[in-house]
C-alpha cells in the first residue's frame, strides 16, 4: 500500500517535535563556544531519526535516502528522500524559510512530496495528483502563475555568490532579463513557484534530498523542474525549476546561452 | 498624553486588514496586464490612510511621515514615521519577512517602535524602555546576541546587488569577514537582531520611514544602530545595526576602511 496524506503529515509533526523547539532557541553562539553541537545539526539529527524510525515501522520494506543518517534500500521499488532541515543558514539565522523535505520516490521518480514549515505552519504537499497547501489563509489546491516571459518573472535563488562557476555567466544574464531577482529562501521558493507566487528558481550543486520532494510539489501545480541541461532533477545537481514550459525554455537558452 | 502599546497595536491591525487579504493574492500579473494597480501598492496605501485617520483622531497634534502619502507636522515634538509595507518586493514575491513599521518619534528621536508581520503573527514592539517580542514561541523580552567579533557574526543585507557604490567595497571586505552572510528580509533582519540571531545589519540608501520604528526596538534590546558613518539613523541613509558596541565599531571600520 502507498503511504497516504496522513502519513506524510505524521512524518512531518515527529520532525517538528525535534526541529521547532531548537530554531530560535538562541544557544547557537554559546553551544559554538562550549564545543557542542549547535541546535541546528541536533535538530537535523534527531528529526531524521524520528522519520526514519517511523517508516521503518509501517514501510520495511521501502528504501531511505537521508541527509544526515545516509542510504539504505535505494536500489527497491520505493524510496523515501528526507532533508529534515533545509536551509539550515536561514534555520541558524531565525528566518522561517527553512522546511522539512520529505519525498517519496518509485521506481526513481519523484511521485509524492511534502515541505513543512512549522513555525508559519504552513504545509505543501503533493498527493500524486495534485499540489495542496495548508496553513495561513486556508487550504487550496495550487497552481504556478501563468508567466511564459522572462520579463515578467520573479526569479530566486539562494545567493547570487555560491553559483557554481561554469553557470555564474549564464545565471547573471538571466538576472539582467526577469522583472525581479531575490534571495535567500532555500526550499521555500519552490514551494512559492508552485502556489504561483514565484515564476523561476535556480540553484547549483543541489542534492537528491535537497530537491526530490520538491519535484512532484512543483510538477503537480503545472510547473517545470529540470537540471540546468533539461534532464530528470531526482538526483539534484543544477536546478532550474520554472512557472511555465515556455519560461523554462526560455530560461535554459539564457542559462546555457 | 503618549502612546501605548495598545494604541500601537490598534494601528497595526487596521493596517494589517488592508495588506494581509492582498498578500499571495495572486492578482499580481494579471493585475499588471490590465494596467491597474497591483495588490502592494493598494495594500500599502490603503494601510497608510488607515493609520493616518486613527492617529488623527485620536492625537491631532502629532505630526506624520508616511511612505505613500507624505508629510505633515515635521516640525511638531511628536511624530509619526510610517511605513505600511516595508519589504515590498518581499510582499510581491510571496516571502513574509515584509513588515507594517510604525515609529514614534519625540524632538527627532525614535522613542518607540513597532514592526507586525500579520502573516506568521509576530509583533517587534519597542515601548520606551524594553523591546518585546509576541507571536509563535509566546512573548518575551528581547535581547541582542552578546557578539562582538565579526568571525562569530550572522550578517544579512536585502541584496548585495543594490549596496551603494561608495560602500560596495567595504561591503564586500565585511562579507570576507563574517561568520556567514544571507540576503532577501528587509525590515524583519532588524529584529532579528533584536532578538539575538542576527548580529549585524547594513543596508544603504534608507528612507526615515524604512528604519525609524526600527531604530528603537534595536537599541531597547541592547543594540546599536547608525549611519554608515557613526551618526543617529533618525533621518535613514546608509545604515549599519549591531548587536553590541564592539562589533559596530568593528563592522564600521571595516566598512569604511
Amino acid at each position: 500500500m502507498l503511504p497516504d496524506r496522513n502519513f506524510f503529515e505524521t512524518l512531518a509533526a515527529a520532525a517538528a517535535a525535534e526541529t521547532l523547539p531548537r530554531f530560535r532557541s538562541g544557544l547557537d553562539v554559546d553551544n559554538k563556544l562550549a564545543g557542542g553541537f549547535d541546535p541546528v545539526t541536533e535538530g537535523d539529527r534527531a528529526a531524521e531519526r524520528a522519520i526514519r524510525t517511523l517508516i521503518g515501522e509501517h514501510y520495511p520494506d521501502h528504501g531511505i535516502l537521508g541527509e544526515e543518517h545516509g542510504a539504505e534500500g535505494l536500489e527497491r521499488e520505493h524510496v523515501w528522500v528526507i532533508d529534515p532541515i533545509d536551509g539550515t543558514r536561514a534555520f541558524i539565522s531565525g528566518v522561517p524559510v527553512w522546511g522539512t523535505l520529505i519525498g517519496f520516490y518509485r521506481n526513481g521518480r519523484a511521485v509524492m512530496g511534502l515541505m513543512d514549515q512549522p513555525f508559519t505552519g504552513e504545509r505543501y504537499f503533493a498527493d500524486g495528483g495534485q499540489s495542496h497547501y495548508a496553513g495561513p489563509g486556508g487550504p487550496r489546491v495550487l497552481k504556478t502563475r501563468r508567466c511564459e516571459a522572462l520579463e515578467d518573472a520573479v526569479m530566486f535563488t539562494t545567493s547570487p555568490r555560491i553559483i557554481a562557476g561554469h553557470l555564474q555567466a549564464g545565471y547573471d544574464r538571466l538576472e539582467a532579463h526577469v522583472r525581479l531577482a531575490r534571495y535567500g529562501t532555500d526550499c521555500y521558493a519552490y514551494c512559492l513557484l508552485a502556489a504561483g507566487f514565484v515564476d523561476l528558481v535556480v540553484e547549483t550543486g543541489l542534492k537528491p534530498y535537497d530537491i526530490g520532494a520538491l519535484i512532484p510539489i512543483i510538477e503537480q501545480a503545472g510547473g517545470v523542474v529540470t537540471t540546468a541541461n533539461g534532464g530528470r532533477a531526482e538526483d539534484g545537481g543544477d536546478i532550474v525549476a520554472a512557472a511555465t514550459p515556455a519560461l523554462h525554455a526560455a530560461a535554459l537558452a539564457v542559462l546555457n546561452g
